[in-house]
């Protein structure tokens, strides 16, 4: 029904919203952006951000706050919209997005709170003191078709990405972690569709855990995350570089940043998340 | 009515709420708080966790994020809180303020989601690769009775804090701002109460904006707020580490750490301000 069903892009198609009344939109949530049992927290971000977009008045995710409740699969979904304020230059509005059980019980999945506003009316001043992560060019490092058995061996949604792990932090894949927090990898989307604001908010959301190179294994839950777009990406490859510092009483932060092909930081992200045993 | 009613403590007097039917609270925003001519927005944030601690089962905000919509002013506000989902080790809410305005229209000033759980119940396991800031003991940092003028000339909320700067970071102060982004400070209240994981909520809000020490003067609103409580203070003064980075389309981030008495990292937190002209 919308340009986004026709579009030829993946990630456009499956985040597709369909309004059913004003600030209520149905969806489809897609199995191709499952990791292991679950649909990748960042993917159904995306979702339930492109509904906003559509109640609210600016185009624009500038800070986006979701609190992960329950695991959603793959299937039919609602989101259902709140509007907090708007104003001139930002506006506000709460959402759930909600998935109705076997036993025909309606559960919430995901609760968020987004400000929104436009990134292309932003002034042109930039006195970051922030630095691109230095790793090694995409050719030298390794893509979900380097592991063994080929890119089919992986999660689902890695068949959609076109990532390239910087090898240093790809200990944990050959059982040599590197103790240390980090996870750095070259972006992009398998069929080549161009970063935005909405691909960004799945992005941060989109590599191995650092938990996995601190030793842990398994599941990582996301209790929270909270993502700031700073600006619009320019097309190409993106750099995203996590680090986790805290790793303590059974949780850990994963401290996400974005640098886009024309070296700007255009995204700054922090997860809570569990460390599970 | 409650204990924190009668409390000696200004902070829990001024957080105090009433309940006036399930989920609803009324509360008393205190001038005390103020900065300028509005209420600083840790401070509220504080009251609407008070609120939510309540409302949820669970004790602790382990994770809280707030967006605010417009300043709020002292006097009577009241708090709707709204339960997500209560589960064994966690459970989630989000909660409005509101205030109404001189035409009688009710405004909503900030919107929170929040998930709590037990900080009793963590394990003690530490393997965080974080350190403590290195900066002055507090006897050779500035406090506000060191300002010309004394304390009284600051803001209001200063006479309530005993907030001790790191002279290295006190540039702005004198007109020469170090064009880092960068304040720090040890952090207590006035009048000796303990840091607990409300006030912590506080405290990350409480220092002047890293915007100061970059050359930028005035207000530096907060759009978005994001703290995660990581474990309980021990009693003590606490240590508050703030950093910024990008500074950039006019709009900034703040990084915030504290650090309690015993060298651990009990808080992280970010916010999303705009640098006002």
């Amino acid at each position: 029904m919308s340009d986004a069903t026709l579009s030829r892009s993946e990630f456009d198609r499956d985040t597709a919203i369909h309004p059913r009344e004003p600030g209520v939109y149905d969806v489809s949530l897609s199995p191709g952006w499952a990791i292991g049992h679950a649909l990748n927290g960042g993917y159904l971000l995306a979702v339930i951000c492109r509904a906003l977009g559509e109640a609210l008045p600016h185009p624009d995710p500038f800070t986006v706050s979701a609190h992960y409740l329950t695991a959603s699969t793959a299937g039919p979904a609602v989101i259902r919209t709140d509007t907090a304020r708007v104003g001139r230059t930002l506006s506000t509005g709460s959402a759930g997005l909600f998935q109705t059980e076997e036993d025909g019980e309606e559960v919430e999945r995901i609760r968020v709170i987004a400000t929104y506003g436009d990134l292309d009316a932003l002034p042109d001043d930039v006195r970051t003191s922030a630095k691109p992560p230095a790793f090694p060019p995409p050719e030298q490092c390794f893509s979900t078709k380097d592991q063994p058995g080929g890119e089919d061996a992986g999660p689902e949604m890695g068949k959609r990405l076109d990532l390239r792990l910087d090898p240093s932090t790809c200990g944990w894949a050959v059982g040599a972690p590197s103790g240390e927090g980090k996870m750095r990898a070259w972006f992009g989307l398998a069929d080549g569709r161009d970063a935005d604001p909405l691909s960004l908010l799945m992005a941060v959301d989109a590599l191995p855990p650092t938990a996995f190179e601190l030793g842990l294994s398994g599941w990582v839950p996301t209790v929270e995350l909270t993502v700031h777009v700073r600006c619009r990406p320019a097309p190409g490859p993106l750099r995203v570089s996590i680090t986790t510092r805290n790793l303590a009483g059974g949780y850990l932060e994963e401290d996400t940043e974005i640098w886009d092909s024309e070296d700007r930081l255009v995204t700054q992200a922090r997860q809570l998340a569990r460390a599970l045993k």
